[in-house]
């Protein structure tokens, strides 16, 4: 092992590979902290694109299993340590550069999604994709994830904002795709394939990210339900009539979890709060806030608030946004992201609803309910293996449910480890098939990331 | 021969191949008419999916190259009939059915965008991408393209309105990837490899389209200046303020070959048009207009003129959309389809008017100018080898320009078979290589589309 070790420090600089136990701990789980995670070989810390490269021709000479990894902030366990294998960490690579006439951002992975944001910000300029966790997670994380958020109902997801990339394959070739123009329709699609690869086609080592005009300050409007089913049947109506900035859904056991969390004055006894934004700006946006609005009291909302004070506006933001963690302190979590089409949105709910019923287990459940995309939190208490089979149990009919809604396993956090057994019911023996003929084809030795999606 | 094509006939309905040279010729072109299309072996026209299956399984056995082809509106040879092989059709599969509660419209490749968007319209929906050939192209080209048109400045491109699609391989196996759900990150991006992918990949056989609320009636403006070089900067001066609904330039040549072809009133004495509309309605789409207004003057436009009126809205970009047609009727076209990030727009506009001027060559140039991609047309004389070689010339070297501005030699209308030669230029001996792999993995013995794009 430390001959082999050797090899690979003689191509990288002094600091780049660390073997320190306690060092490397730091690196081995991800948000969703996987019981399965192994012990990597070594933690790698590139600063440059060359040292990728170097890794990997290392890795592929070895047959040394890769994780490509971001901040850690993965709910899938997607950058979970391989025993034996190689954490590459992008934690140093993060530089940030805003052209603003081009109105793109040319960052390196490690860059967090919120340095991105305000790098673009000093210069008027905006860069939409929001996770929850924009202040913890990398660009690199969010392309392998194709990373959603609150405002992708209207302004759409991280593939859309995709313009360029640099992508170290398995065999240490770099191949540069796209880049600052808007179209390009030269060749195939591969930036896109390579978007939600989650880390086994290739390693991301810069991104041209397009950017957009600064958006409005947004109208906020909060409306409270007496049961989730009446807030689902709100978000059916809004979609119908128009593409609100923000639609976010919170059960009655999130909202309390939130409260017990950062008390925000939430109604601790609604059973749903809907929080909707409208960032169209002046009279346009009044109107907008008036249809959503028509549209809760019509699902028959108990009470619905809305203000134009963009402060006020984020408040709310922040609570919805600090659900998981709030959640967290309950005990701990299986992290769902189920989705179905909107109008099946109501029934989805209902069957979580039903399985935390029948499994006698506690589902809060979030969701940026304006695409569909619901994040059941299944609690339970690893102490008990009991407690834990229930919620396996859940954890796998809520996945079934989905499927058989016509859904998907996984909105926007990935297939990673914790979902890889419900994918094939997902897609069938041939999108499987042509999957893995795809990760044949680009990582024949089955070095990058194995174990996770396929 | 006759006994290869039995054995199709054999699994086929009796009407679906056609081996009549005169109804062959109507499939051996796209609208580019290049000259080299072979003469097919036999046309397909299927009915179904598993008609598309048969014939591709029988392609594979006896390994016969297929051409889908949607309806011909092509500009870069993409769908010419390669020698010997097989045009596969889908002009007969055109159903159309719009999901109105999932604001998805489920269609069949052959159906035109014109019917997707009508039957979208007739639930108060609508699908976004509007190639100027809306009314001549279909849905199935579209997506094998990835088509752009006059909203995608605001609207965004065929791939941000594929949710989910059925594809026949290579090996006659069908795929079903993704369905109406809005965010689905499960697996590779496969959908999204296929989308581009000039049929070279797989042949798309049913679709799932995103459909958004119904756009605002649109208030428009169009902007005449002395100079493309104005009219450049005036566009780079508007995009960097806000996003319009679309940003359409005309040069002097081609406004006048639309002024010949349909009398609009347009200004002949105008060395370049811009037409801007804003969709946000009411206050705001007045606030916007007033922007591209004070953009445009400030960059030096002799007229600006702008309306509320959709319907004389609507003329002006009927005219817009006239100029291709208008330009074939001066002489044979060859077609660029050139992009550039925004702020090297006028460098790119420059250029091509030098190589005009260089190679003593009509080049009238329309550009969907806010998302930087241009339509230069060398229009030559068929009849005159030295006409030809120049033209050659001029459209060899406007690629060349495009790629050393950092740029793509196609936008929207994909490489074909008339821009292949320079593909390997733009994307560099990495990428080219990867492409092939893909290829070989899907289509290991290269019977879809070969000669196209790579
Ligand atoms: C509180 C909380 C809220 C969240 N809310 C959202 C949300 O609203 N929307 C959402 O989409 N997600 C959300 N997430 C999930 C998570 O933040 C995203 O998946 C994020 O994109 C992961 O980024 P990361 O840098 O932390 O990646 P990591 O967790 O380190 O890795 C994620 C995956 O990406 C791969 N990867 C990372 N970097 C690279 C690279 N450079 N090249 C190739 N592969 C790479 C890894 O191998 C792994 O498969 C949330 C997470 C938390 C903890
Ligand atoms: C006047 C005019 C204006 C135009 N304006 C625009 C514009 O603004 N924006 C734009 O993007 N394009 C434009 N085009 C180009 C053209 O209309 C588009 O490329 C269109 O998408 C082609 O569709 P089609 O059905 O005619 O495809 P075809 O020409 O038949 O085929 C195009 C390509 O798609 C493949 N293909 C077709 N159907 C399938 C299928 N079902 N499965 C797999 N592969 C398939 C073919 O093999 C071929 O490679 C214009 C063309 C004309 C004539």
């Amino acid at each position: 092992m430390t001959a082999l070790l050797d090899t690979l420090r003689a191509d990288l600089p002094e600091d780049a590979v660390t073997v320190d136990p306690a060092l490397m701990d730091n690196y081995r789980y991800d948000w969703a902290r996987d019981p399965a995670a192994g012990v990597p070989l070594a933690v790698v810390r590139p600063r440059t694109t060359a040292e990728v490269q170097a890794t990997m021709r290392w890795a592929a000479a070895n047959r040394i299993p890769v994780v490509p990894r971001g901040a850690g902030s993965g709910l899938s366990g997607g950058s979970s340590a391989v025993a034996g294998g190689i954490v590459l960490s992008m934690d140093r690579m993060r530089s940030v550069v805003i052209d603003p006439a081009s109105r793109v951002a040319i960052v390196e992975p490690g860059a967090l999604n919120v340095e991105v944001k305000a790098a673009a910000r000093a210069h008027g300029l905006w860069y939409p994709p929001d996770p929850s966790s924009f202040e913890i997670c990398s660009i690199g994380g969010n392309i392998a994830t194709n990373a959603g958020g609150l405002c992708c109902v209207k302004y759409g997801v991280t593939t859309d904002y995709v313009l360029g990339m640099d992508v170290v394959l398995a065999d240490g070739a770099v191949v540069r795709l796209g880049g600052a123009r808007l179209k390009d329709v030269a060749g195939l699609s591969l930036l896109k394939l390579f978007v939600g690869s989650e880390g086994t086609l290739g390693v991301v080592t810069r991104a041209v990210l397009r950017l957009v005009p600064a958006q409005k300050p947004p109208s906020t409007l909060v409306a409270t339900f007496g049961t989730v089913a009446a807030a689902a049947e709100a978000v059916v109506a809004i979609t119908g009539q128009l593409r609100p900035a923000m639609l976010e859904l919170m059960d009655g056991a999130s909202i309390n979890a939130v409260e017990d969390h950062i008390s925000m004055g939430l109604d601790r006894s609604a059973g749903a709060l809907l929080l909707a934004q409208s960032d169209v700006g002046g009279a346009a946006a009044v109107n907008e806030i008036a249809v959503i609005a028509n549209a809760c009291k019509a699902s028959g909302a108990r009470e619905v608030f809305s203000t134009d004070d963009p402060a006020e506006g984020e408040a709310f933001a922040v609570a919805r946004r600090a659900a998981f963690p709030a959640i967290e302190s309950r005990g701990s979590l299986m992290l769902e992201d189920v989705g179905v089409s909107i109008p099946l949105l109501p029934a989805l709910l209902a069957g979580i609803e039903d399985i935390a019923a029948r499994n006698d287990i506690e589902i809060p459940t979030v969701a940026h309910a304006g695409d569909g995309n619901t994040h059941p939190i299944v609690v339970y208490n690893a102490a008990d293996p009991e407690s834990v089979a229930r919620a396996r149990l859940a954890f796998d009919e809520i996945m079934a449910l989905a499927i058989a809604l016509d859904g998907t396993i996984t909105g926007e956090h990935g297939v990673g480890r914790l979902k890889k057994d419900h994918l094939p019911a997902q897609l069938g023996p041939e999108a499987m098939a042509l999957s893995h003929r795809i990760k044949d084809a680009l990582d024949p030795l089955g070095i990058l990331n194995p174990g996770a999606v396929l």
